[in-house]
C-alpha cells in the first residue's frame, strides 16, 4: 500500500519542514541530467549557492548525497595520508571529522572542548603551535548535537595566519546565521539542504576556495573516492568547460533545492538570519516561562537549535513521545553525550514561526504538566508573545 | 524564477520517465528519518528490495546516493589494501569499477572483452586460475554504455568455485531482465533508482549476502569510507536492533523508491521482464526498416538498452538535437569508445511502452530523412506494429 506519512510538524534537528513550493518543485517531470535544460538549471544552483555561502569560489556546487558526504567529500580531496589535521571536537560531528581523517590515512590532532560549550581558540592555537606541520584545522561552525556556534571567522584567520586549510562544518548554520565563506577565508564549507534551508534532505551544498581548488587539482595521491573525487565532479558541474558526465545527478532533488534557493534570495540572507533568532528569543522566554534552562551559554547558541535540559525527574522519551503521538510536533532527543540529557528543538527554516514557537511551548506545557510539573497554564505562550512584541522588525 | 522543467519522454540510459505515482509519493510531506512511521517504511522497502533482487539476504538496502555510491559501497566494504581483485571490463562502468578497487589501495587484474561483447566465461576462468589469490570477481551485469548483458549466473558460480567473491554491478538491470541474487549466489549487487524502477534517480539499492556480511563484520582495516561503512549504515537500517542514527535519510525519495518497488511487486517480475523485452523486439524490428543496426550480438542485448550504431554520413548529434528539440525525446549518445558511433535507446520502466518505441522510430525516420536518408515512410512504425502483433502476451 503506498505510504502517506502523517503530518508532522518537524521542530527536531533536522530534517525541518519542507516549504510547500519545495514539494511541489520536487515532484516536477524528471529531465535527463546532461538536458541542456538541466545544465542551466546547475548554472543557477551553483550561483544561487555562491550567494547563499557569500562567496565567489567557482567550485561551489551541490554533492549528491547528505552532509556526511559533504563532510567526506571536503576530508578525502583535501587531505592526504600521512597528512595531519587538527581537529576540533565539541560535539557529535567533530568526532566524525575525527573518523574521517582517521580513515584516509591521516593524523587527526583532537582539540576537545566540552560539549555545549563553543571551540575554544586558545586551544586551538596551543595546538597550532604545538603541531606547526599541521595541513589543515577542521570545526564545526553550527554543532548540530549541542546547538552550539562556533567563531568561524576567527578560526580560519589562525589557520590562514599558519598557512593551514580550514575545514569548516556548518550542515546546521547556512540560511540560519551568518555565513561569510570570503570574508572568513575559509578553504572547504560544507551544509545541507535539509535544515534552514528548508528543502528535502539528501544533498550537501558544498564550496571550495580557490587555494582549496589548486590542491586538489595537484595532489600527490589519487582522491580514495572515486564519487566524490572533486577533479571529476568538477568536470560534471562545470567551470566553462564543456560538461562530462560522472554520475546521474538526482535531478527532481536539484528542482527542490533550486526553489529553496530562490526562496533564500528573495527573503534576503539577513532577513532570514533575523527570523531565526526573533523566533528563537520568543521560544526561549516561552521555555524559561516553562522553567527550562538551555544547555549553551547565550552568545554561543544557534538560534535554530536549542539545546534544552532535561528538568530533573521527568522521563524525557515520554515527552517526546506524547509530543509526536498528541500533537504530531517531532523534537529530537539528545545525541552521544547529551543523550537522555537534553532535548533539541529546532527553528529551522519555514518551520521558525511564531505558529511553531506556541505550538511547541503549550505541548511541552502539557507533556510537563502530565508528568507531574505544575506549571501555570499559557504562561509559556505569554512570555513568548511578549517576546515578540518587543521585537521591531 | 521557479525551473519548469520540459516535459521530454526520457528513452537514454537513464533516467527513464517516472511513474507519476511516484512523483506524487516523492512529494508527500517530509518526516523525521528516526520517525516510528519511517521507521516503518525503511522495514517495508528493505523487504520490497528484497523481492526485487530475489534475495533473503538480510542486507538489503538503498544506499543514500547514486549507483556509483552503490559501486563504490561494494568495494570499499569488501575489498582491503593489498587484496586482489579480477574485474572484467567490456565498458565504461567495468573502468569506474577498476578505479575504485586501485583507489582503495588493491589490485586489479582485468579481464578485458570489447566494447558491446558479453565478459568471456573462458578469460575469466584463465584469470582466476592464474591469479588464485584473487579475493573477487567484479563485473557489469548489464553494461550501460553498450547495452551487453553478460551471464551473472555463470560468473558468480566461477568466483564461488573458487571460494572469491562476485561483485556485480546492476544498475541497469535490475526489474529489467531477471536478476536473482540468491540463485546466483553474488555475494554484493547493486542497481540505481532511475533505470528500470522508474524512480527518480539518486539512490543505490544494494545488497549483501551473509558471507559478505560477515567478511564487512570482521574486517582487518575500517572502511575508507565514514558515509558507506555498512557496519554503520546497518546500525540505521536495522536488522533487529535497534535503530542508530547514521546520517539523514532522503526521507523523500524513499517514498518514490517505495512508491515504484509497489508498482515492481504489482506487476509481478516476469511480466516485467516479458514487457521489456516485447517492446525490444518491437523497437529493433523498428530500428531494421529504417536500416539500423544493434550493435551488440543477439544473444546478449540488454532489451532496456540498445546501443544503435549511427549510419556513415549521419551526424549523430544533430539527430540526437532534432529529436530534443521537436520530439521532445531524450535518447542517449555513445559514451567512450562509443562516443561519436552509437546511439543508446532505452526502454526502461514505465518509458518501455508501445507509444515510445513508435514515438521514436517516427522522430528517427523524420531525423534520418531531413539527413537525406530516404526511407519508406512509416515502413518503421508498421515494422513495430507488425512485431507487437506476433507477439502472444
Amino acid at each position: 500500500m503506498s505510504f502517506k506519512p502523517p503530518i508532522r510538524t518537524l521542530m527536531g534537528p533536522g530534517p525541518s519542514d519542507v516549504y510547500p513550493q519545495v514539494s511541489a518543485a520536487l515532484a516536477r517531470p524528471t529531465i535527463g541530467h546532461l538536458d541542456p535544460a538541466f545544465v542551466e538549471l546547475m548554472d543557477e544552483i551553483k550561483s544561487l549557492l555562491q550567494f547563499a555561502f557569500q562567496t565567489k569560489n567557482e567550485l561551489t556546487l551541490p554533492i549528491s548525497a547528505p552532509g556526511s558526504a559533504g563532510m567526506e567529500a571536503s576530508f578525502v580531496n583535501l587531505i592526504e595520508p600521512g597528512d595531519k589535521v587538527i581537529v576540533c571536537q565539541n560535539g557529535v560531528f567533530g568526532g566524525r571529522m575525527q573518523e574521517n581523517v582517521t580513515r584516509l590515512g591521516a593524523q587527526a590532532i583532537m582539540v576537545m572542548d566540552d560539549w555545549g560549550t563553543a571551540v575554544s581558540i586558545d586551544k586551538v592555537q596551543e595546538a597550532v603551535k604545538a603541531h606547526p606541520d599541521a595541513c589543515a584545522i577542521a570545526f564545526v561552525h553550527a554543532e548540530t548535537s549541542t546547538g552550539v556556534r562556533s567563531d568561524a571567522q576567527a578560526l580560519c584567520a589562525l589557520a590562514q595566519q599558519h598557512n593551514m586549510l580550514s575545514i569548516v562544518d556548518t550542515v546546521t548554520g547556512l540560511a540560519g546565521i551568518e555565513v561569510a565563506v570570503d570574508d572568513w577565508g575559509a578553504d572547504a564549507v560544507y551544509s545541507g539542504t535539509q535544515k534552514c534551508l528548508s528543502c528535502v534532505p539528501g544533498i550537501s551544498p558544498i564550496t571550495f576556495s580557490s587555494r582549496a581548488q589548486q590542491i586538489i587539482a595537484n595532489r600527490k595521491t589519487p582522491v580514495q573516492s572515486w564519487f566524490l573525487d572533486m577533479n571529476l565532479v568538477m568536470g560534471y558541474w562545470g567551470a566553462g568547460v564543456k560538461r562530462a558526465y560522472h554520475h546521474t545527478a538526482p535531478v527532481n532533488a536539484m528542482y527542490a533545492l533550486h526553489e529553496s534557493l530562490l526562496i533564500l534570495k528573495d527573503q534576503g540572507l539577513e532577513a532570514s538570519w533575523l527570523k531565526h533568532k526573533n523566533n528563537h528569543l520568543a521560544l526561549r522566554a516561552g521555555l524559561e516561562a516553562l522553567g527550562l534552562t538551555l544547555v549553551v551559554a547565550e552568545q554561543d547558541r544557534l538560534p535554530q537549535l536549542n539545546a534544552v535540559s532535561v528538568p530533573e525527574g521527568v522521563d524525557e522519551a515520554q515527552v517526546r513521545n506524547k509530543l509526536l503521538s498528541e500533537y504530531n510536533l517531532e523534537i529530537g532527543a539528545g545525541l552521544g553525550q547529551l543523550a537522555g540529557k537534553v532535548w533539541r528543538i529546532g527553528l529551522m527554516g519555514c518551520a521558525s514561526k511564531a505558529d511553531n514557537v506556541r505550538l511547541c511551548l503549550h505541548a511541552l506545557e502539557s507533556a510537563l504538566a502530565a508528568q507531574g510539573h505544575s506549571i501555570e497554564a499559557g504562561a509559556a505562550i505569554s512570555a513568548a508573545n511578549a517576546a515578540y512584541a518587543s521585537q521591531v522588525n
